[in-house]
């Protein structure tokens, strides 16, 4: 207990950054700096951006044809031409030349005609400034072509030059100096490869996000080596770190509340401790503090705990910094797909796949874990909890904010139900036609799927659920749960279940019967999956008793965490398919051969996202990679089966 | 007219572009490259990307506290606790610290008795695995994560290098060859100031937008010297660059259908011409050829035009070359505050402002000529007419693809009617404090700002109309053209007005009798606006006619393009404020000291934005730029006038 640190006062997040933010000079200015006007794509102008020249900067011809001096014309009729002399009172101009001196106006070539190379003859008379470009059509010298702390974008350079604007100062961006701690962390460029990292050690990767963050936010990140968890050496790196040029200096983990939260207790030892934790979730053990008046961040470890330090702390500092404001995120209404329950006074910052099923925006949230990178990078959004709720009913609409841009959620497809590999191979067909089709998919089981399609928050549902008493699959249950709902069913493909066990199968394990051994454990799958279902059709056929089986409440939601089970020695055997046994590297006794099919409303098998999904299905190029796979059968692969209802 | 190349049968945007995409291998591949993965922001994925180790890597610990095997610690109790041997049966770990081989559950430090440094006393027993984070539980190895054709962003980093990929397949960049042509161009990065710049030389800018594009597009611009305009020449280049690694080549200007269109004339000879010319404006004279299998474009020299025949056709080739989906624009609806009359046969695409004005968002059209850089740059969007449309009519909704992020429209300020220099000066104050609020402003003159006001297209009206019969500003005309619409009038400046004649004034006005002189060309201002309001009542107030006055037919629409009109002899004098004669060296002969107010609807006066206008309009720093200009007393700046209505 002594060697807890407790979150003393935790501050909801508006608070803290309310503290952060006012415990530093309100309007901090970066110096700025002068570059060269192509290098300024993207920056911070620096000062208000007069024109030097007026663009056009000579009067200019607006049309192609002959430079005259409109006097010279005066008279010209069509019954009473006019002739001028090439080189004297009519020289060759094309739209955007400069006017020769002492001309006034433009006679369109169309108009003209020319009698011989030195001759032309005009049929009326051509008034002063005709068909000219007036110096300062665009803009005059001195005017304001942008104002201080515009960002500067491609389309801009284009005035910047013609303003005569060939350096200018920008502000320049705020440095970051970032300190990853952990004794076990290792730098993988230090690692040649992979396999080269030793037990124990664990690979650093939230440095490099965090950096590739500071620069997309206009800050230049200067990531230093990791600091070992020691108290002595974290105090080193931070004191060098606020003593150097940095505007903002950020460490990284060892920021939980565990024995060696020494971030803190440096912060507060050598400078001033403003928040330490916040009332959100992930992030919660965020410290924020001022060094020798400089501000210092502790993020999170935890990857995701990290990334949301980063956006509701440093981002705001950054902009602020930049005297920039923070680019709004782009937010849209969803309706809840799921229920999320979330604890009183707790923001949670909830992960979800979001796609439009019929008129509905639907979102469905993903894993929580603040150390599951994917719920991240595999969202489309994030919802965050009020403090004041007890989370969001399904059905609830509620805003997210987007991790993509507004434009792909029309095209994203959400497939809810049994997963297979197949699935990830079809998501990736059809990225590979440059089509804009995302899959979003969600591993509940097959029951999980259809009860998905029931409560319109999928597109798609995968099913293998089999009918212990006719043998046919997913019918019947299509016909219990989607009653009233007509569906397509069309066939992914027919996959080899089978007992998943070690290498070389030390334990000699042979079927099913071996699964009563005192010796065996098995690793079960969950309720309403189709391979649970399988499992117990087939213990029932052989006479068996579930309560023989030492294991069976032990549950996993995927044939991959299965297999990983197997590997890591946490049990001996589980029910799952070849290809997991075959990318972990472990051996595979086979039972059946089962059908694994793509379950459709019929209202959105026309929708072409839904038919471009099931034409790759069809494709030569995805039914050879799954046949590659093993233990898979593509034969029919996106051929309807069966239309029910 | 031989001299005349004719745009031989045009083709709309949406035709020339199928021809053009259809006229190369329809799936063209980039090949990848392998790159580090913290190299890879932004990037496109070449490949599926596989996990290759799992993460976690190992079991890890999900809570600080001591790390056991489940079986040494059954049987403990709160009655019966037991003893374990720090070091031995518990060891201490942290979270995310991978497990120590042998044990399989960590008991939080919450939960534990420290009898001493030695020995751990603990109340209850463990679990097999709990608060343990077992292998793979964010993924396991082999698993998709993310398909091919995805673009990298920051939080995507973390996922990598989480899953051992260090290095990974990118598709490389798109390589485009940018050659500008025009004997007259000049680059400026050749010049060390612009007043290197000889008369008739005009400074390349359109090369340093197009390669900025191309860079923001994913492609790797690799920009030519300039070509002189001469056919051997365009030819030799261009062979030069379809010769080349290059997967595209754009060739800049001499794409008019001028005499010097020699692109057009040697893609002709050398290749094919696919598409010359296009029903677009801007952008009609763009070229689609290819030459040599490889797809060349020729872009119009207007730079307006340069930037739309560039998005139009250049960046979807790039995005399809990348595999990638072309990012859908952000489209809003808005309101036409304008009538935008367009030819019909043509697409036009009309640069608008874009403001939130009471619950509507309202555009105004910005001027249209092909040359004008800052219809663009100032602009908040771009409404595409239909061809088989005449325009649109005031009133009418349409959509406007955004120029900005769709948020920052509601941070816009539209001020419509008489031009300023102070309202750029408060435009930059209003930056300056790191405020989000944008200036979009458009110059009407005072009268237009009023009926802008009236119409609902503007927050704020510039306005410094004389009532002729009272001597009073802006109050009758309020009343006559706002009736039955409550405003606040606030003062904004005092200002001098006065004749702005050449520098050292050689004609030797001195003052409005002379304008009737034989040898004085006046310069004069448009209909309604405040400043021919002035000179019409001061020619009565001296019993002057209109007609006496040479030139007091030209009518231009801003101060400063009056005083561009004496600066370049187009005029002798012209009435307007002494900043425009300052700002361009003009000699300056005052008449009157004048009224500049803002006016609002009261209905929008609390805004927060117009609030913040306000109270930058009366900040000491907007206060004392204003009076550095010259001829300005800013005194009352931002004070409450009148409340009319």
């Amino acid at each position: 207990m002594e060697r807890q640190r407790i979150y003393l006062k935790m501050k909801d997040a508006k608070e803290a950054l309310e503290v952060f933010l006012n415990a530093f000079n309100p309007s901090p200015l970066l110096e700025t700096e002068e570059i060269p006007v192509h290098d300024s794509l993207g920056r911070i102008t620096g000062e208000p951006i007069f024109a030097r020249i007026s663009s056009p900067l000579y009067p200019a011809a607006a049309m192609d044809g002959i430079a005259v001096c409109a006097q010279d014309t005066y008279g010209a009729t069509e019954r009473n031409p006019k002739r001028l002399r090439v080189g004297q009172e009519a020289v060759w101009i094309n739209t955007g030349q400069v006017m020769p001196e002492g001309k006034n106006a433009v006679i369109m070539a169309e108009k003209l005609h020319q009698v011989d190379e030195e001759t032309i003859e005009i049929l009326s008379a051509a008034y002063p400034w005709q068909n000219v470009r007036k110096v300062g059509e665009d803009f005059v010298a001195t005017e304001l072509l942008f104002p201080q702390n515009h960002q500067i974008r491609s389309l801009d350079l284009g005035t910047l030059i013609e303003g005569g604007i060939f350096r200018l100062k920008v502000r320049r961006r705020p440095r970051v100096r970032v300190i990853p701690t952990g004794s076990e962390l290792v730098r993988f460029t230090s690692l040649s490869q992979f396999s080269d990292l030793k037990r124990g050690e664990i690979i650093e990767s939230n440095s490099f996000v965090i950096a590739s963050l500071i620069a997309e936010y206009g800050g230049e990140p200067i990531v230093q080596d990791i600091v070992q968890d020691k108290s002595e050496d974290i105090r080193a790196a931070l004191l060098d770190a606020v003593n150097s040029e940095a505007d903002l200096v950020l460490v990284i983990a060892g920021s939980s509340a565990g024995r060696r939260d020494f971030t803190a207790q440096v912060v507060e030892e050598i400078g001033e401790l403003l928040v330490h934790g916040v009332t959100i979730m992930p992030g919660k053990p965020t410290i924020l503090g001022r060094v020798k008046h400089k501000p210092v961040v502790g993020i999170p470890g935890y990857p995701v705990s990290a990334y949301i330090a980063f956006q509701e702390f440093v981002k705001p500092y950054l902009f602020r910094l930049q005297k920039s404001s923070i680019p709004k995120e782009h937010r849209i209404k969803v309706i809840a797909g799921r229920d999320m329950p979330s604890k009183l006074g707790i923001e949670e910052f909830i992960r979800v796949n979001i796609g439009g099923v019929g008129e509905r925006l639907v979102a469905i949230p993903l894993p929580r874990g603040a150390g599951l990178l994917t719920s991240l990078s595999r969202a489309e959004g994030i919802i965050k909890t009020s403090s004041r709720s007890e989370g969001i009913a399904a059905g609830e609409e509620v805003e997210a904010a987007l991790l993509i841009e507004p434009e792909e959620i029309a095209d994203t497809v959400m497939i809810i139900g049994s997963h297979d590999i197949a699935l990830d191979i079809l998501s990736d067909e059809l990225r590979k036609t440059g089509s804009p089709i995302r899959v979003a998919s969600g591993n509940v089981g097959s029951l999980g799927g259809l009860m998905a399609l029931r409560k319109g928050t999928a597109h798609v549902a995968g099913s293998h659920l089999l009918d212990t008493e006719t043998g046919a699959y997913n019918v019947s249950y299509i016909q219990k749960y989607l009653q009233g709902m007509p569906v397509h069913v069309f066939h992914l493909v027919m996959r080899e279940q089978g007992l998943i066990v070690q290498k070389h199968n030390p334990k000699g394990i042979r079927g099913l019967e071996d699964l009563t051994r005192e010796d065996v454990v098995y690793i079960n799958r969950q309720l309403g999956s189709g391979t649970r279902i399988l499992l117990d059709y087939k213990l029932r056929e052989l006479g068996m008793e579930a309560g023989q089986i030492n294991g069976y409440e032990n549950e996993e939601y995927t044939h991959m965490n299965v297999a990983v089970a197997v590997l890591s020695g946490m049990a001996d055997a589980g029910l799952g398919i070849l290809a997991a046994a075959r990318a972990l590297d472990l051996d595979f006794i086979p039972l059946v051969t089962e059908q694994y099919d793509l379950v459709i409303p019929s209202s959105y098998v026309d929708e072409p996202k839904i038919k471009i999904l099931l034409e790759t299905a069809r494709s030569e190029d995805f039914k050879e990679r799954i046949k590659a796979l093993g233990g898979y059968h593509p034969e029919s692969s996106g051929d309807l089966w069966k239309v029910i209802g």
